[in-house]
């Protein structure tokens, strides 16, 4: 079958072997497929992503001299049912899945496995197990939003919302984007959203921000005041002490780069909580002080549950949102890497490719 | 009155102006007062100190081109009372207190302004509103404690213990081990306790650690799946859905220099959380990658409430731990200068001035 391939050379298409289900999996066809941020990580530098996922305990099967298609956010439609199945559902049903599946050595990662391709390839193996149906009315496309769409979920969890708080979500990439339209599923807000590109500003309006902010212009936190958010120590000390309301703020960070954690530490307002969501793959540089005298709660957020998967995919069903509105380019497995080149510039929501 | 007063360069002992107490304050003769390790910061570089301080909105009242003298952590005794106080505790009367005080200009921190001398002088002023009396069968060196022992009073609250959390203290100076003996004053455990030196290491069991780990010798981590912590997400994971019961490790950094906290990330189980209680003054290197796939949570823990100030002095009235044993050498203020260059070698607990 044909499958965008990675290499450590580079991204480019190929001819490679039929995947076979083995116990319990199943046999799809790739109906979409998203690039992640992750797979623009990944394929900047193979070895390097390898080495990470291996250190910190993660699924394995990443050999990064060999080949590896990535793609772990599908949309797919069952062809066949390997050994052992139940045949919950049939043949031409379309599903979606956490992209793990359970191999001979134990767990591996759908789109980060030698062994197993992702959906940058006509055909994938999944886990049977692990299939959720999607409903009828919902493109493949859209349903194939549903894992960022679960990691925003996510985070918006982690951050355990009492429902007054000023949230602000710095970059509107994908992630962000879904941590603005979580946020505003159920009601929170309000919702201040930052990046420097217009059309994803543009994009985090339509997902129901309640302010779009480009840094290059001002501040995302020049309205803390205004808002009810204590700025200094002293002055939340005193309202509590006066039982005057006290909001407090709360930062997503969806960006992932050096540098945005410690100008989030440097602003934040006493007893921020900040969830990062941006996956950082480089060192990076705090100024602890910062934290410690605003007594800042830092909270790192990965991935999913599998019940906040399969909910984000039912929240995508009743269409509380236009999600569609995400999805800024479809490409053929031919344009891979041309996306990825593309991406680095991010003046993108999600690019999907339709492998076929 | 004679004082150890701070300047940019160096410490020495001045005879300095006599405090007079403004509306709602008092005077007291300090009885004794501890050397903190924000002292040792300050006193390396008190322009960088003021700056930091300044930067962060904390309380006003510090020019570091004019003399401090220190000391936050102290008990005293009531000498006289100024205009429109209450006098609810009469001269003679043995008082602890939150070392804030209302100037003219504000807030300004005992120990850490110009105009209100700390502890490390004959005499200071203090806020009568927030004096606390000490129970008489207190001497005052244990009563000069309540300040240190609050912050780790505050530390084990900010960590919302459930009680069933495997404890790590990483580094057992006076801050270390306040932690210790809140975790163990609650019942928690096991508490791990972890530092270089064999003196510390020995309080740290008197204070009730149940593991004493000397890091050059061997890991503080080392116990993990013996004691029932998953240290990989995968394994965290799978007992989750069969139900197994899982164990959340908690790791207090009590240390705060430079690369601690990377150290700690690096080598976290899943689920972390780590409470950062030493105050690291510099810019430190972390590895995000690290602390995201493992959903670390890393919450800046400084100072204490009122009210725990309060409920930890009355602990040290009720004796349930053996306090005494933190002050290992109580010094004149002639010997504050010598004090201050001997603890950055740090085989020492609390070191106590005694002003006269």
């Amino acid at each position: 079958m044909r499958a965008a391939v990675t290499r450590v050379g580079g991204i480019g298409v190929e001819e490679i072997e039929e995947p076979i289900p083995g116990p319990g999996q199943v046999l799809v066809r790739t109906l979409a497929c998203g690039i992640c941020g992750s797979d623009l990580h990944a394929a900047a530098d193979l070895r390097r992503f390898a080495g990470l996922v291996e250190a910190v305990g993660g699924p394995g099967g990443l050999d990064p001299e060999r080949g590896v298609v990535f793609g772990h956010e599908f949309c797919a439609e069952v062809l066949d049912h390997g050994p052992g199945t139940e045949r919950t559902l049939p043949a031409g049903a379309r599903v979606c899945s956490v992209p793990l599946v359970l191999g001979p050595d134990g767990p591996e990662g759908i789109g980060y496995s030698n062994r197993y391709p992702g959906g940058l390839a006509e055909r994938m193996v999944l886990q049977e197990a692990l299939l959720v149906p999607v409903p009828g009315a919902l493109t493949a496309e859209v349903a194939a939003l549903t894992e960022p769409l679960a990691v925003g979920e996510h985070a918006v969890n982690l951050a355990r919302l009492a429902g007054q708080e000023v949230c602000v979500v710095v970059g509107c990439g994908p992630i962000g984007l879904a941590i603005v339209a979580a946020l505003k599923a159920r009601g929170h807000g309000p919702v201040i959203a930052a990046d420097f590109s217009a059309t994803r500003r543009r994009l985090a309006e339509l997902l129901g921000a309640d302010d779009v902010v480009d840094p290059a212009a001002s501040s995302p936190y020049g309205r803390w005041d205004e808002l009810g958010v204590p700025t200094r120590q002293a002055d939340r000390a005193a309202m509590e002490m006066l039982g005057a309301p006290v909001r407090d703020a709360v930062v997503f960070e969806a960006v992932g780069v050096p540098g945005v954690l410690q100008a989030i530490i440097r602003d934040a307002p006493p007893r921020t909580r900040v969830v990062v969501v941006g996956v950082c793959m480089e060192a990076d540089r705090i100024e602890p002080f910062f934290a410690a005298a605003r007594e800042l709660e830092i909270r790192f957020s990965f991935g999913y549950r599998r019940e906040e998967f399969a909910a984000t995919l039912e929240r995508l069903g009743r269409r509380e949102f236009p999600a569609e509105a995400l999805v800024t380019a479809v490409v053929p497995l031919d344009g891979v890497a041309e996306a990825f080149a593309a991406l680095g510039g991010a003046e993108q929501g999600k690019v999907l490719v339709r492998p076929r």
